[in-house]
């Protein structure tokens, strides 16, 4: 909780480079190397494939053996890759104790909304096909991944599958029409993003479509039916007010949800794990949160088994 | 986290026993005995003075001698006593460790606003000259209380006082203009208000001052400065809004806030602790809230013994 750290990063971000004009490739390969940090030695990574999509599999030597969590990676749904995210998402799953798949969701602009909650979508099913119990999944993204956690678990209930334990959203990317105050409020005390980079963004996933529509903007979604949810945000962002507001939505939709903000950090500052002591703080409480739902979810299995007249509902357990 | 306790609770309040046009003397009966609670038997009670106004001193047999929790009851400003609340602000106290006290602050019709901010503040400063260190001292407040609790941060900024460790509040009333969406939409699943049971607190209160000044609804306020703050509500509440637009605000103003909302409990559910596992899980963690603010203020005593020469800002350690 250093100043000096919190203003290291402020520097690290406000001095980064930025070639004129890049090309998409540049782009991405920028993304990369300002975001990837190392696999911790006591995470093993491997390749696989989830739902015909790529995938990467992380599974820390301190998991249980079960619970899953599903992890969609941030990069305004045009840049990064489980690879990028590699470092934060080890991160997560092994202080949570569990096995993580990070999920290569297809991108714009090659791949326009809605192909990445359809991606989403079908990695979900495919764990719960796969014989992953619904009540010892999470879900966890950033940014554009965060919203993309919120917007699968939309599509999922209205798919009519059954809903995960829990999720974790770090700095949701929520909307897409760029409605919030913080939009221009932040605008100073943001590092990282101006409204023309967001829109930048915005544009080529949206290709043309509606952006208030609920699964490209999960602020205007209604969000009843979704388990608990935790928002973790920094006040130095544009996209304060999408955590904010999601939280928001999601109390009033009877969503059992945690909104926890920490000032002057900046977007996604969870990846500054290691050097910023904020950072490390909302790791281990992301953590604990996914270790909790998961842990309810065996009980509720557990009391279910012991007795099948059970009056709860079958949310029961999760709330 | 059950159904059927949640169904009681709801059914216990629309059941409340409502004499049609109470005297004020029969509104204040009844509050005190719809609230009051036993006190446990581990929590010593003493009748005192802070500031030439009554107080109730809490000592729980768990408090460690250092640390206090100076607290505010709920009530509308209109009704309600240290006394009525007794039963949970001992809960609080005994579960975080710290000696309460309980302040019974003027209130309106007698009395309007700013009479129960000024006793808030000066309470504060009556703690603070008595020697007790801010960074030892942290607020918690219900409904009314809550929003006192915020205008008496406010309050003290603004004279010049050191804020205090932390603060908790329950359900916060924070917006006398009545402003927040949740007026209407939560109107059919708010067991216990009306917005016309809202507004009559509000008159009497505002006795014609304006609704939106920032000590009456902080909401409205700038909370720069305001220590780490915990908003906890229920979504069946038509002040659910309140409590999302405060942890918004303070979000904006760079405080550190974390906001929970439970689902389908009413205002002010911690008062049910012992027979609603919502409300027992809230207590505990606004007491774990509490107690870790005064552990981190003692840190950030002995940190600053240790090396004067230390490059944090005063507030470093309780961001």
């Amino acid at each position: 909780m250093t100043r000096l750290q919190r203003e290291a990063v402020d520097a690290l971000h406000r001095n980064a480079p930025a070639p004129p004009n890049p090309t998409l490739a540049e782009q991405r390969a920028g993304f990369a190397q300002a975001l990837s940090r190392p696999l911790p030695g006591d995470v093993a990574a491997h390749e696989t494939v989830l739902a015909s999509r790529p995938a990467l599999d992380l599974t820390p030597a301190t998991a249980t053996g079960r619970g899953r969590l599903l992890h969609f990676h941030g990069g305004g749904y045009v840049l990064g890759s489980p690879g990028t995210h590699a470092g934060v998402t080890a991160q997560l799953a092994r202080r949570a104790r569990l096995r993580a798949t990070s999920l290569d969701y297809r991108l714009a602009p090659e791949h326009p909304f809605p192909a990445a909650v359809d991606d989403g979508l079908a990695a979900y099913r495919a764990l719960l096909d796969g014989g992953v119990r619904p009540e010892e999944l999470v879900l966890a993204g950033d940014s554009a991944g965060g919203g993309l956690v919120v917007a699968t678990l939309v599509a999922a209930r209205d798919a009519g599958l059954p809903q995960p334990a829990g999720a974790v959203v770090f700095s949701p990317w929520a909307d897409l029409t760029l409605g919030g105050q913080s939009m221009r409020t932040k605008k100073d005390a943001d590092p990282i993003f101006t409204r023309q980079a967001i829109q930048a963004f915005a544009t080529p996933y949206l290709a043309g479509q509606d952006a208030a529509q609920p699964l490209a903007s999960p602020v205007f979604a209604d969000l009843r039916g979704l388990p608990p949810l935790l928002v973790q945000a920094g006040s130095n962002e544009l996209l304060l007010d999408d955590a904010v507001r999601l939280a928001g939505r999601a109390a009033a939709d009877e969503v059992a949800v945690t909104l926890r903000v920490w000032p002057q950090v900046p977007h996604v500052f969870q990846n500054h794990f290691g050097h910023l002591d904020e950072a490390d703080e909302a790791l281990d409480e992301a953590a604990r949160f996914l270790s909790a739902r998961v842990q309810a979810g065996y009980g509720a299995q557990a009391d279910r088994c012991l007795d099948p007249e059970d009056p709860e509902e079958p949310s029961a357990g999760r709330p």
